[in-house]
C-alpha cells in the first residue's frame, strides 16, 4: 500500500489553473504547508486576457442561444458586472446587435463601460426595462427580490459568473406561486401577478450548463502554459522554493507567439537600436 | 370526393412567404394561370430588412458554433457574398471578434463592404488564408476545386445561402482520398496531400441544419405580415385582380410599429406642419 | 449677342448631381419643358450609397469636433433621423464611443436602428437626457420649443440635414433672454432659467459650415459618374429622348470597379456556369 | 532675494501628471534627493485608462482629419503599437470604417489585437499595402528606410506616440530628392522613383500639432485627481514620507464617481451582505 507521503516524494512541483485553486494554495503557502513549488497558471497574461473575456464571452452567448434560441439583435440585454467576463459578454452582445446596459459597483469599471458607449445604470433601473439579464460579478444575490419585482413579463435570467448564487433562487421561489421546467435548460417562475421569469440552467454558469464551455482555441493557451510550466519545473525544481510563483514571463510570451503563429500572424521584431532605446527609456533618462 | 376545382372556389386569395414561391407564382401570373390574388409577403420591408440579415445572420453563426464549438474571436472568416444574408453574417462575425474578408462579384456591394471596414478579396486570394468559409451568394460552385487546392489544413466550410450547391461537393469528392463523418454535422474530406477540409451539414444551409433556424423574434414579423395580409384579402378581395401584389405599405408599417411597441420602443410623430412640409418637398418645389 | 436659344442648340445633354436639382428637372420634364436629356447622377448607387452615409457621416462628426473639441466617447448623442445621413452619423458616433439614441418617424427605419443595437426614443424622451443633438431628417422644426424646454444645461445642437430649418431658431430666440457668439461656430442661447444651449453654425449643415465638407475620396465617385455620364451622352445623344434618365447600370458599376482598384481591392469574377445559373434563377424555374 | 531653499520650506508636497515626470522624480527618490512627497497622478486608473486610449485615441484621428481631410471609411490604416494609445486609435479608426492592421513587438498585445478582430502583421508586410500609418510605440525609428522603400505612392505618415522620433525623418531625407510643404501640416517627401510620402506635423505628435489635443472631458479627470491629491497632501503631509506614492485608491474612485455623475450615470451599491461575501472570497476560503 502506498501512502500519500510516498507519492509526495516524487512530486517536483505543480501547476494550478483556476482562481479558486490559487487562493487555496496560497492559504497553504501562508500556513507553511505547501510541500512543493506551484506555478499559478491562472495569472499568466496569455491565459487571463483571453480565457475570460474571449472564451467565456463567446460561450455565454452561445449557451443562451442554445437554451432559448432568442434573437440577440435589438434585444435589451443587461450585463451585471463589467470585469473580464462581463466586458467580454457585453462587447459580443453588442456585436450581435443587442442594446446593452451595464450594471457595476466599481466606478472605474463603470466609467470604462460608459466611455466604450454602453448604457450604465443601477440594477434597480435596469431591472425595469431589461429583457435578458446576465450576471458576471463573482458576488451573491446581485439580482434579487427587489429587482424581480420590477421586471417585465418574460425576461430571461442567466448567470455567467459564480456558482449558482448570483441570481437569488430563494427570492424567486418566495415570489412565485409555481415553477415549471419549460425546456431542457429553462425553469420558469410564475409570479403571483402572472409574470413569468425564465431562469437558465438553475442559475448555474450558463456557458458550461447550456453550451460546451470554452472553445479549444482558447483552452490551448492554458494547456500550453501548463505544459511549459511543468517542463520549467522539471528543469528548475532544484532552484525553486516551496512557494506559489507566477508563470515566468518568457513562457507567457512563448505561448502567445506560438498561438499567433498557428493563426498565421506575425509580430514585429525590435532592432538592436530599439531595444537599447526602450531599455534606456524605461530606466529613466 | 372533392375536386381541386371545388376547393378553389372558396379561396379568396393567398400570401406567399418565400423568394422561390414568389418567382413561381409570378410565372403563373405571366401565363394567365393565377386563379386568385396573391400578396407577396416576401418583399415587405418589415420582412426583407430583418429576416435575412438579422435572422439568418445570427442563426448561421449559431449553427456553426453548435456544429464545431470553434472560437470566433481572432478567426480568419471569409464570407462569400455581401448581400442581405452575407452582410448580416459578416457584421456579426466581426462583432464576435473575427477577422472578416468579403468575396463579392458585384462591385457596388464590394465597395460597401470595403467602406464598412471589411477586407475585400477574390476567392482565390481568400482561399489561401481563410480558416472558416461561409457562402451566401445564391449561386453554384462558388467554392470549388481551384479554391480547395489552395486551402489550409483544417478549414471549415459552411453554406448559408442556397440548397447545397454553393460549395462543390463533387470537387471535394474528386480531390479527396477518403471522407469521414467526424461529428454529427461535420464531414471531413481528407485530400491526397493529407489536408483535411471540414464540410458542415453536407453543404446544406447551416442555420437550419445545425441550429434551430430563425429565432421567433424575427419570424413574428413575417407571420404578422401573413396574418394582416390574409385579413386584407378577406376585406378587399372583391376589388382585387388575379395578380401578385406587394404587401400594402400601411400593413408593412403597422407590423414594424407593433414590433417596436413589443420591444418597449417609441417612434416620433410628425406634426401637421412637418407632414405638409414633407409632402411639398417630395412633390418638388 | 448670343441668345439662350443659340446656346441651347449646342447642348447635347446634361448631368444633375443633387437631389433638389433632380426634383426640379423632373418638374420641367413633366411640363414638357426639358430641352435635352438629363442623366440623374444623384440616384446612382455608387453615389447614393456612399456620399451620404460615408461622406456626410464622417464630415458631420469632424465638423462637430472642430467646432467644439468635445469628447465623443461616453457622450449621450441623439441622432434625429435614421435615413442615409443619420445612420451614417450614428454608426460613426458609436464607433467613436458615444452612447447613441435614434429618433425616427418611420417605423421601419426605427426598427432597423433598434435591430442594430441603437436606443430608439421619441424626441421628447431623448430631449431630457441627450448631450449632443444632430438632426438629419430633411424636415422642419424637428427640435423645437417643447424639446428645448426639457434639455439639460450645456447641450450642443447641430444640423446635418437640410438648410437651417431642422432646429427651430425662432423658438430658441423666443425662449432665451440673450444669445452670445461663444466661439467661431457656436451661438449660445441663454434661457430664462439660466440653461445654456449651444447651436452650431447657426443651424446650417455642420459638415460644410464647420468642417471642409466631403473628403475627396467620396467626391471622386460622383465626379467619375458625371464624367462617364457626359461621355455617354456624347456617344448616345442621337438615341436619347428629352427625359431624365438614371445613370446606366454599366457606368455605375465601372465607377465602383475603378474605385475598388484604386483602393487595391479585387472583386470576384463569375464563371460562365455561374452567369447561366444566375440568369436562369432570376428568370424563374 | 529669495533662495530656492526658502521656497522649498513652504512646499508640503507635489503632484506629477506625466510619465516622463514620474520617471525623473523616481530617480530623485532613488538618490535620496526628493525633498517632499509626490503623488504620481499619472498612474491613477481614472487617468491612465481614459487619457491615452480615449483622449489621444480621438484627438489623433481628429488631428489627421483636420490636416488632410481624408476619408477614413475603407482606408487601409496601419497602427504601429497596440498599447493604450495605439489600441484607442485602432478601435476608433475601425469605428469610422477603416480597415485596420496592427504592428506589434509584444506577442501578448499582438494576440489581443488579433482576438479583437484586427489584422496583425510585421511592419514590412504592412508597409507594402497601408495608406495611412500611425505610430504609437514610444520607440525610435519604427518606420524607417526599409519600410519607406516598400510604400505605395501617396501614403500618409503620422505619429501619435513619442516626440518626433518614431518615423525616421533622417531616412526620409536621404531617400528623397525633394520635399515640399504641401499644406499647413503636411510635408511631402518626393522619392527618387517619384513616389510621394506625406509626413504630418514633421513627425511630431499629430493630436497636439494638428488638432487641439485632448478634449476637456478627459482632462477633467486628471485635473480632478490633481486637485484632490493636493488637498490630500495638505491634510496628511505630516504623516507622509519623502517618497513617490500612488494616488490613494479612494481619491481615484471619487473622481470616477464624480465623472459618472456629471454624465448622468449611476453605479450600483453593494449590499452589506455582498461586501462581506466579497471580502471573504478575496481572502480565500
Amino acid at each position: 500500500e502506498i501512502s500519500i507521503e510516498d507519492l509526495l516524494k516524487n512530486i517536483l512541483g505543480g501547476c494550478e489553473e483556476t482562481t479558486t485553486g490559487v487562493i487555496r494554495i496560497k492559504s497553504l503557502e501562508k500556513e507553511g504547508k505547501l510541500l512543493y513549488p506551484i506555478i499559478a497558471v491562472n495569472e499568466a497574461l496569455s491565459k487571463s486576457l483571453f480565457d475570460n473575456p474571449v472564451g467565456t464571452g463567446q460561450s455565454t452567448l452561445d449557451g443562451i442561444m442554445r437554451a432559448t434560441n432568442i434573437l440577440l439583435a435589438g434585444r435589451d440585454v443587461v450585463v451585471v458586472g463589467f470585469g473580464r467576463v462581463g466586458s467580454g459578454i457585453a462587447y459580443r452582445a453588442r456585436g450581435m446587435g443587442a442594446r446593452v446596459t451595464i450594471v457595476e459597483v466599481d466606478p472605474i469599471k463603470a466609467l470604462r463601460a460608459a466611455m466604450d458607449g454602453f448604457n450604465v445604470e443601477s440594477m434597480k433601473k435596469a431591472a425595469g426595462h431589461g429583457e435578458v439579464f446576465i450576471t458576471a460579478t463573482g458576488n451573491i444575490n446581485v439580482i434579487r427580490r427587489e429587482h424581480f419585482e420590477l421586471m417585465r413579463d418574460g425576461v430571461i435570467l442567466a448567470n455567467a459568473g459564480h456558482f449558482d448564487v448570483e441570481i437569488s433562487k430563494k427570492d424567486l421561489e418566495e415570489l412565485s406561486i409555481r415553477r415549471e421546467k419549460t425546456s431542457e435548460h429553462i425553469t420558469t417562475y410564475i409570479l403571483k401577478d402572472g409574470r413569468r421569469l425564465h431562469l437558465l440552467a438553475d442559475g448555474r454558469v450558463v456557458n458550461l450548463a447550456c453550451g460546451e464551455g470554452h472553445p479549444s482555441a482558447v483552452m490551448d493557451l492554458s494547456f500550453s502554459l501548463q505544459a511549459l510550466s511543468a517542463e520549467y519545473i522539471v528543469k528548475n525544481y532544484d532552484k525553486m522554493t516551496k512557494t506559489v510563483i507566477p508563470v515566468p514571463e518568457e513562457l507567457d510570451k512563448i505561448v502567445a507567439i506560438m498561438k499567433l503563429r498557428s493563426m498565421g500572424l506575425e509580430i514585429e521584431e525590435m532592432t538592436e537600436e530599439q531595444k537599447r532605446y526602450s531599455e534606456s527609456w524605461l530606466m529613466g533618462t
